[in-house]
């Protein structure tokens, strides 16, 4: 394979709260709506998600929409939900930082910072979590090559952290039956050239609700540490992505199948 | 989804010899050489695999090469090296297919007649397959989409044969860190929408033997109902694709953990 | 740049009748409907298009539909009718070929014989017109890289036959907004590592009868040695690519401005 | 076509200084260095541009670059070369804005603040920019789509600011021949949505010196409003893009042929 950019060894655990990810730990499982949408919307997933059997809960406060039309997260104030839903619950949380002068707050308010694919070759914004101590999921580009992805890595750890998790959340291809291509080998590929824990993002990687749960368990025997899915109250009334989300039952019969 | 193509109710189980693919039966294991080279080496090939506990032999004959420079294959010889292997090991066997001139003794010698990445828009071909009653694995064209592959698999049915195996064998992307991007998406898509069985190819999705055992896990678990895997004697000697090719002892592993 | 597969020199010329294309002749405008339709819809495209200075007439008879329940084209007796209608109106034509068993025919009726860009790989089809001494006109494949191709056209001369045209025709990427990616990069590579004549399908390469005239245009100012366009008596009622298809009226006023 | 966004009436003219950009004022013409290296080589390539009829002069000081350990760029020190040489040539200037925190300096030093490929999708960047009152040139993300660039545009106009010229700068695609795939129909496309003027860089949209000029014919005689083209005093010490970069000899004669 390419030129190796091995980190720790090759076998990175990183921690979140009391959770270890990657190795030979169990997989971890993340969940949550796309966007935090209201108070309630997001406490009564946080607390339903648990019950399933979640361990990180996500949701998205600022949204990077591609167009400027659609509804563009709640912003600190979401942030505050989102804090209240993981604490009522006990569940530690994630979600995306798209910029520098919401870096503070959200690093305050989080357990991990996300990266989002369209901000992966944002190199400002990689030395900035890069010059944190605390975990951040740095999602694939949408048409990043594995090289790019490992380099835009690079920006993060020359600064200093380390606590990376990687996320494969599908590639731009020519078809477009699905919305985008999952590309699992990534997940091997990713360990081998840098031993960070990866994850899978099916939700994001197919954008169709029917293929979450072969898609999930396609991740899993290849390797991955951890699925991230989207799960929403109310999948028809989502304000963003109802068509990937699945309902609590859906995602319970996946989480218990696994 | 898509407008579907479903095909004897949903579920259709193709015969043979003995051996059922489709359905809840159990995966079939196709493995063998990219070319017959000699007797000797894909007799060696077919006991060693049948003693590993391959189902169906395969080999290619006529050679699809992108240069014409390039070992062409043996041709009507290696068909008849190929029969008599798959005879000495209790095998039945698969080859390629890529001229209607060699349609009538391809299909007198083998079990299966596989159509390849580069004939699946070569309509011809197709409806000339699709007037017989065996077996066809039809493989993905490179830059197929789900819908052309759907309308290709139509040109065989239309024309009376529904014995039909398909095979993701990746697709081509931007990056060119693998052969080819592996979309495993396609096997929980093409049962919905055909009913189909399918199997996948990891040795030419990836084009890296490392990642055949992963992907090889990732494609039964989300539905494949079967997989194709190049092994051969000598690799490093291997007149095409030596870098994707397992050894025995690889593929052992492989077989035994799977 | 890559290998060179310098053929003649470098300057190759193909001759059509007394139309010399390639080199520093004046570029070739090839016109005509996407399918013979009627003995009338040809003839009369024909005549019209000498008319406004078409230099060759093109027409499907063998028509590579994606789905089979698409108009296949009239076949033999297309050929004819395309035949009949070329020599009313003086013009030499051309034609795709799809089959080895309609080689020896279509080879008799036209001046050029089309190589699709589904059969860009259909190595026995490259292997049998490389036996002929005729022009032949080999579209790039919707997804060949530009080294594929390359090899495709050795598949040709090895075999001894070098009156070969390219054709541009446009690739496969991420964005549907147009039918292909028209990629005019490939005329001058292809001048430079082949010395072929390259023309320009901008009807296919586009699929938008808005982009024809631009991209023509575009097309000749980068070097290419002709022009293939469709154009049809009443686009409205194509019975295929009627969105591509020019009037006319459409074509005069791109062929007079050029 | 698609939805428009068409912007003032669908003739933009964007002013810089005297020059007019867009419409039907003749090309204007970028070039100089891909960075801007020392005091001495970009006052070198101001002068000497000038002499051969440049009208903006680029020159890089912060750099996306895909690898951290590469050259990143000069930063304040180098927007100040540029600024001097950009006064002693008598030529505007363009650089591009990485980071808002730069927002300000750059704003107050350049004529034209560039967006490039990379954060085409940042949409915080974007918005920013949308606050100032002064040419913005944003490229095309390296696999946006048409409709995804038009969102992008829409970021910066529901902002205030609507003096923005496009730049065609090459996809990304399954060849790498060629450094990305130089689209030129986006041109006339993206005239029609959003009536914008829009330049061509074939400099990164080929990445091979060789293609410069005839993808620079090309780009103009589809109705690009003007080129930016990367040339360097000495391309083989550049340090960066020193493959498509061209002399001074070499851009002279594009230059005088156009």
């Amino acid at each position: 394979m390419g030129n190796k950019v091995i980190i720790n060894g090759g076998k990175t655990i990183v921690k979140v709260r009391n959770i270890n990810i990657g190795g030979d730990n169990p997989p971890v499982f993340i969940a949550g709506p796309c966007s935090v949408e209201s108070r309630e919307q997001i406490l009564k997933a946080a607390v339903t998600l648990k019950e399933i059997g979640v361990d990180i809960l996500r949701g998205g406060v600022f949204k990077p929409r591609t167009s400027p039309h659609d509804f563009q997260g709640l912003g600190i104030q979401g942030l505050e939900y989102l804090k209240e839903a993981g604490e009522a619950a006990g569940l530690p949380i994630i979600t995306e930082l798209m910029d520098e002068k919401h870096l503070k707050i959200v690093a305050e308010y989080v357990d991990i910072i996300q990266i989002g694919s369209r901000n992966m070759y944002n190199y400002s914004l990689l030395k900035a979590v890069g010059r944190l101590n605390m975990p951040i999921l740095l999602k694939r580009g949408m048409s990043a090559t594995i090289n790019e992805w490992i380099q835009a890595i690079e920006y993060i750890t020359l600064n200093g952290n380390e606590n990376i998790i990687l996320c494969e959340r599908g590639i731009r291809s020519f078809d477009n039956y699905t919305r985008n291509t999952l590309d699992l080998a990534a997940v091997p590929i990713m360990h081998k050239e840098t031993g960070l824990p990866i994850i899978v993002d099916p939700s994001h990687g197919t954008g169709i609700k029917e293929l979450v749960k072969p898609m999930s368990k396609a991740a899993l025997a290849c390797g991955a540490n951890g699925l991230m899915i989207e799960v929403h109250p109310n999948p028809k009334q989502a304000l963003c992505d109802g068509d990937q989300s699945l309902t609590f039952t859906e995602y319970r019969e996946i989480r218990e199948e696994i």
